[in-house]
């Protein structure tokens, strides 16, 4: 059984008040990406990584991988597509063993090792496996001129890693993109397929600001 | 027309880590709590704030007013009740005059004056206003053995100050409490009135664990 990771970077950096794409803002002195990266490479060794870039950070992130001695971990790198659906639509293509897919955000290095195995696990068992914590604010369904409270018991926000086996997710990926696919599990679901719920961990957020910056760190110290 | 503000500081700390409740913690050197409240009176400085306290945490509030000199902003205080809504309800007995009530979280001083400011407006022209930010992640509807994507686009993060006509918000709230009334706007809604929605503003979060904290003070600092 064959485990593969495609991480998905796709940041530009016009988000972050800067000109660095996000993935490469440096968290405790070191790129966010190498984070990520290390703590998959450390949950399973022998796990095949897949990078999807901008065609364009090729030659920075190698540049990166030099200066800080980011050379002891394997991975392919392809070319990030328009939009984080065509991006992993391309990793995919390396994709030719049977097995497990992961596919997570490179702007999440504080997925816990436990998140990560529970959701491998839960995939090789059942299918599939999508990573979710609870809600913790009140929200309002809205559409045009409605608008109207929702039990927010009833919903879940959604992380990475979700993970697939690999015929499913192949398979998944071969329709054509729509705007309702903002995450893999959308793109399964569209199929026809039923998507399995595990507890995230809440500190596995998504760094796309500089205050998230800030917490990561703060994470990452205690 | 009159304008009234009930903060509401319902936390009796059991999930900060610590024992000293949520809205006394201090952040750049001062209590959360008059953060808010001063933000409130920096406003409009002829608002008059309404204080829903635990009754076991009357001594300790003045005791903190002493010590940090926060004697400047004339203030009535209430019992807090059971949930937040009974707190409110306590409350609303000392809304005796025509005008504007908003109803504010203790633990959000990041709330900005032009929120609070474009809340009261609204209410003022339209009967009620409800600030909302948009949602940054993947949402998922669950219940029992369901789950789907839903369009994250459909959904608005609800936070406070939330802003009622007088007569209206009284009225709301001689209903009978049920688990569904998570805010005012939900209490109000009970009632068939149709809720209003202003945008909010990014950093008026909720302060409720250790990280928000943080980012609370890094904010601050900016």
């Amino acid at each position: 059984m064959c485990k593969y990771a495609i991480i998905v970077a796709g940041g530009k950096g016009e988000r972050m008040g800067n000109h660095i794409p996000k993935q490469f803002l440096k968290l405790n002195g070191k790129p966010i990406l190498m984070h990520t990266i290390e703590k998959f490479h450390s949950t399973f060794p022998e796990l095949k990584i897949i990078l999807a870039l901008p065609e364009n950070q090729f030659d920075f992130w190698e540049e990166l991988c030099y200066k800080f001695g980011f050379t002891n971990i394997p991975h392919e790198i392809v070319a990030g597509g328009k939009t984080r659906f065509h991006s992993v639509q391309n990793a995919l293509k390396l994709v030719n063993e049977n097995g497990i897919v992961a596919v997570h955000d490179g702007v999440r290095p504080l997925v816990s090792q436990h998140t990560i195995i529970n959701c491998f696990k839960t995939a090789l068992q059942l299918g599939n496996a999508v990573p979710v914590v609870d809600v913790v604010d009140s929200l309002r369904y809205v559409n045009k001129a409605e608008n109207k409270a929702v039990k927010r018991a009833c919903y879940k926000i959604v992380q990475t890693p979700q993970c697939f086996q690999t015929a499913l997710i192949k398979k998944a990926y071969q329709q054509d993109f729509i705007e309702e696919f903002t995450d893999d599990a959308s793109v399964v679901e569209a199929i026809g397929i039923k998507i399995h719920l595990v507890t995230g961990n809440k500190e596995n957020i998504k760094i796309t600001s500089p205050e998230d910056l800030v917490i990561a760190e703060d994470y990452l110290t205690r």
